[in-house]
């Protein structure tokens, strides 16, 4: 954007956003120098507008850096990305995870990523890689494999032709999925065996909105082997679908 | 601040702030007179601000309208109030509901009220008034109780002096009160009885910090009544705040 200085509000909102955009889950703290970096913006202006963002309450002084504020969490509380769908499924997933003890997620498609907008697990649960906010990939998920076989063609024709390698497990030969898929949508479940994570698998099953059957998102359950309790946790993962599906 | 005009960041900063504070759990999705009238700021000024918000990813349009967008949402994920407090106490919080079936909070104190980190509760759960980012009396609510008792004295004979009533049931004579206190230091729990809400009763235990045996935060439940399963309860709340206590 041409002319800065006759705009001065709409450099701002963006560098103070950028500012925001360089906290991530592996960067909690920042010091002034580190922000100005990651946000491409001098130390002055950094300086200058991380002081504005501390006296708002977005950002706190922690021991020389930063972190996020206060406001930004309050605030974050409150951003409806797929707001109703989550509550709405909070509580089912809660109970999901009381009848199997296992790590249980709520994922919707977002682009050709499954976005995890839910994630219950337990001291005891299978360690997994993906958190609420992560975006991993479609086939080398339970939960992504439920989604994309509920997916348009053509998305599923464009992703076959590079199916990336996750673990040595990861299926990237494009008709051995489409077999997969085309078995989840009959089955009505997806499994994964260390697909995305060595020593964890996965059982996953669509969430059908009640008005109009299209798939809204996927459930699953990560844990370190499928050979025990399939049916107990293929029955919670139901309950939960249809729990959500009926009020959606 | 004089000299606004010299300093166009600054003013801009806390009218973006201002906007993005606009939106709470009751106003999820607000028109651009709206966001302007709560953010006391011009239409024209909100209108160009709001443009640069939706460009940044902050904002999302809706129908004539704005929500809080993906932006805010990643960030909110991200903001650390009490980040490793909320992580480490996660999953003991839902393996307390998986024992119980009851809601379950974790609260920190935060001056005079308590501060709700987490909230887990299914579908035959108990309904409250608290969500996560809530804060409620510390006189009315079981988690409030635990940390008051564990509170400088200072800040028990400055709140007894105003008890505000919530239901006919809140206590609200300071003696009464005080005695309750003492009683819940003495027994390591708390409970209340239709104090803050018609319906709901809690029980709730500190979580001690290993390293000094002070009081990190309180975890309690919320029930229809605690005639019945009081010892399974309190078994789940001490089995949650050890495993969490341990670890801080």
């Amino acid at each position: 954007m041409a002319g800065n200085t006759s705009v001065p509000g709409a450099t701002v909102a963006s560098r103070l956003l950028a500012l925001l955009r360089a906290f991530d889950g592996n960067h909690h703290r920042l010091t002034l120098t580190e922000l100005a970096r990651r946000a491409e913006l001098p130390v002055p202006t950094a300086h200058r507008l991380i002081a504005e963002l501390v006296a708002g309450g977005a950002l706190d002084r922690d021991d020389g850096g930063y972190r996020l504020g206060r406001l930004l969490w309050e605030v974050g509380l409150h951003a409806q990305i797929h707001g109703r769908l989550r509550r709405i499924a909070e509580p089912y997933l809660y109970d999901a995870y009381a009848a199997t003890m296992a790590t249980v997620h709520l994922a919707v498609r977002d682009g050709d990523q499954a976005l995890y907008l839910l994630a219950v697990r337990g001291p005891a649960s299978t360690p997994v890689v993906s958190s609420v906010g992560s975006r991993l990939p479609l086939h080398a998920t339970g939960v992504g494999k439920v989604l994309l076989a509920h997916s348009p063609d053509a998305l599923r024709e464009r992703l076959a032709a590079g199916l990336i390698r996750v673990t040595a497990h990861t299926i990237t030969h494009a008709p051995v999925l489409a077999a997969q898929l085309e078995r989840i949508r009959c089955d009505g479940m997806a499994t994964t065996a260390e697909e995305m994570t060595l020593g964890a698998c996965s059982l996953a099953v669509p969430v059908f909105r009640a008005s109009d059957g299209s798939v809204a998102a996927a459930i699953g359950v990560v844990v370190g082997t499928l050979r025990h309790d399939r049916q107990r946790m293929l029955a919670a993962l139901h309950t939960a679908a249809c729990g959500v599906g009926r009020r959606l």
